[in-house]
């Protein structure tokens, strides 16, 4: 069969890494394709020292390799939801498959894309989108079709688990690590989208959606970042036998469908729980399956490449298949994808940490009880610490059983107003993971 | 689209849970594949307790359901190597679909199957027969097809690793955690398969197969089991940092493919080196996506059945593509497989935990030093343990850097040439899995 013809727009460290993929192992993805994968053009504004393109034809504007006929697929690398969303229209438009790693695109624009591709009968693969070059999308909308998906629960921001690990197994505070991952260049100048968990949400966004069946809802997840964690939190739950991690969740229940992103709690025998650094790791819990687990690499060149040049090769063998008979891009068929609601955060429901700053005064434990207790929330364990010499204060830490998030919100409410109850309630939640 | 009609050949444990996944998921599968995937006919010489197949149409006969004209796809879950290899070869010459979880049958026929089933243009499918539930197949294949992949190890028999858990968890021997297993059903009667490294090396014979476009070659697997592992080395690998697991490896070099299945230590820190009980993962290594790890239940009802439906919904996908632009069945095209050749256990490279029992006479150390550096082998790390009291002996357990076996064969042949080494050298192989 002669070569598929690749259009690549976007040559930063994505984009290099997929043109130096392509090359090295040129031969190897032939053997498997079955075909040749070549780039035809590449739209780049500025040179990539890490890549050298040698004579393959390079033009300034993306559009022109949208509007290239020569080319087969495109494969948008620039990011972000402006031109990246115009160029992706535009090669559907024009009759082309394209292949992206864009989280943001897709989980904000996702559902107006993929409609458009079904009318033209191309395909828009994003397996790059989430957890780089684990094959976390296929694993879940091929490897596991068989299953009812009861929940996932993944740490797929590395920049965030670097730090966690940092500050864990360091001592140090966020603010310290963050600036170190700055100046190593895992975190943005900006980062808010890594710290505060807007990256992850739009990664889960992604996975619920082919866990479930659902159309693509960024807007409804619950998002909570790991800015405003404190050290000694990280040590207590190391004391209590968890390990802090930032996780995105999505859980099915009858009520609807839980989509959340927070620090977390996980027992620290958990596999998941002994991530560390910037790896990433997807937990998948099926009806048949039980719990699987997918880890590697979430980031960085070649890896997030790994990911785009094996879209290639999917979409090469789809080139001669029915449009109307190949794997749906959500998972499920598109007159099929379900509409049960995304919760709330208040009405989802996990265990919780709590950690209560309480003056050293008798007593305080039983009022922090009887508030507990007459909101049906049961303590799994709580340790007293000792009186804190800078503040005279008590640190009561303790982790309920699983119950609604609204009573928990209920029950810190009536702790703050407690006389002996000093500064906020610290609140994590807590996830077995089983 | 019209559903596509199946036809189970085998109605025990993975034969149950496949017919149990159709049906209490049909409409989640529907969902998935656009079609429903139906169960035609079951042929089983006895009912399954475990499935009720109501009104579904049961023979004794397996070859009536291989010609049996309503059938796209024949489940083979007979196991074993004669009956169902003809079951697989008939149903191929009838122009029909195969899904198996037979991985003797795959690792020892494979060849000969997929040649037949080129020749008729179908497809045979064989996800459950590596790891149960866990997707490696489709991962190795399809998600990391832009990878040369460097090697890969695998925790691939769930038997063998619970034993393992239980002797490094509980001090016990093999023996007596060997009878428990029995006892729980998890271990055959005639436990050879399992505990000797053979169904492991089925396993790996086959993953190494699409990792590296080769020819199936199970006779050339280099096969050692646990059977002979003490607890005593069980404990002193945990004083040096690692755990002893029972590994499938295959790796490629220069001069050739390694394929060996064996005990082997993995520094305690490492993922996998945290995978207990009965689960399983195997790590993937590739030039571009770096170490990546699959983990999940690799055996039981469900789980198996879980990579036996997902299968069956990739052949219904492509019961309409083109023959000749599918995914390979071993990854590769099949006049692109390589003949590097598979090397002999002596030409492969690792870096050893060596056991020497000595008498407690001065200038042993000095002995074992000089024996080992004039073969260029390398100490890591040397630990003399204090004189055991029963026999008087001292044991000297050291780990070695990395060299090429047939020197260690060398060097524990003239270690066991001494005056004061006492009995054999226990040999113990030792990765890093970074």
């Amino acid at each position: 069969m002669k070569p598929v013809k690749v259009g690549i727009c976007g040559l930063g460290n994505v984009g290099g890494g997929t043109f130096n993929v392509l090359k090295r192992n040129a031969e190897e993805i032939a053997r498997r394709a079955g075909r040749g994968i070549e780039v035809a053009q590449i739209a780049t504004r500025r040179p990539n020292p890490k890549c050298h393109t040698g004579s393959t034809p390079t033009c300034s504007d993306v559009f022109e390799v949208v509007d290239n006929p020569e080319i087969d697929i495109v494969v948008e690398l620039i990011g972000g939801y402006t031109v990246a969303r115009e160029v992706v229209l535009k090669a559907i438009a024009n009759g082309k498959h394209v292949v992206t790693a864009n989280k943001a695109l897709i989980a904000v624009h996702g559902n107006e894309i993929f409609a458009r591709a079904r009318e033209q009968g191309v395909i828009v693969a994003f397996e790059a989108s989430v957890a780089g070059g684990i094959p976390v999308i296929k694993a879940i909308r091929e490897g596991l079709a068989a299953n009812q998906i009861n929940w996932l629960a993944g740490i797929i921001n590395g920049t965030g688990n670097f730090i966690l690990t940092e500050m864990r197994e360091k001592g140090r505070t966020f603010e310290d690590v963050l600036k170190e991952a700055q100046a190593l260049g895992y975190a943005e100048a900006d980062p808010t989208f890594d710290v505060e968990g807007i990256d992850a949400a739009h990664k889960l966004t992604i996975l619920a959606s082919i866990a479930f069946g659902i159309p693509l809802q960024f807007d409804k997840a619950y998002t909570e970042g790991i800015s405003r964690l404190a050290t000694a939190d990280v040590n207590y739950a190391e004391a209590l036998g968890y390990r802090i991690k930032h996780l995105g969740v999505a859980r099915r229940t009858a009520a609807g469908i839980e989509l959340r992103v927070h620090p977390t709690l996980i027992p620290a025998d958990r596999l998941i729980a002994n991530v560390n650094g910037v790896m990433n790791a997807v937990m998948v819990n099926g009806d048949a399956v039980g719990s699987t687990l997918y880890y590697g690499a979430g980031a960085g060149m070649e890896p997030t490449a790994s990911a785009v040049v094996a879209d290639l090769v999917d979409v090469a063998r789809a080139l001669t298949t029915d449009p109307n008979n190949r794997v749906p891009h959500l998972a499920f068929q598109p007159d099929a994808l379900s509409d049960h609601p995304i919760l709330p955060i208040g009405a989802c429901e996990s265990a919780y940490y709590l950690r209560i700053q309480a003056k050293d005064h008798p007593g305080v434990l039983a009022q922090v009880a009887t508030i507990l207790s007459e909101r049906g929330i049961n303590i799994e364990s709580i340790m007293q610490k000792e009186v804190e010499e800078h503040d005279g204060l008590v640190p009561v830490i303790l982790v309920t059983h699983r119950v609604v998030e609204q009573r928990i919100d209920d029950a810190i409410a009536a702790l703050e107003a407690l006389d002996d109850v000093v500064g906020s309630v610290v609140r994590i939640r807590v996830e077995q993971l089983n």
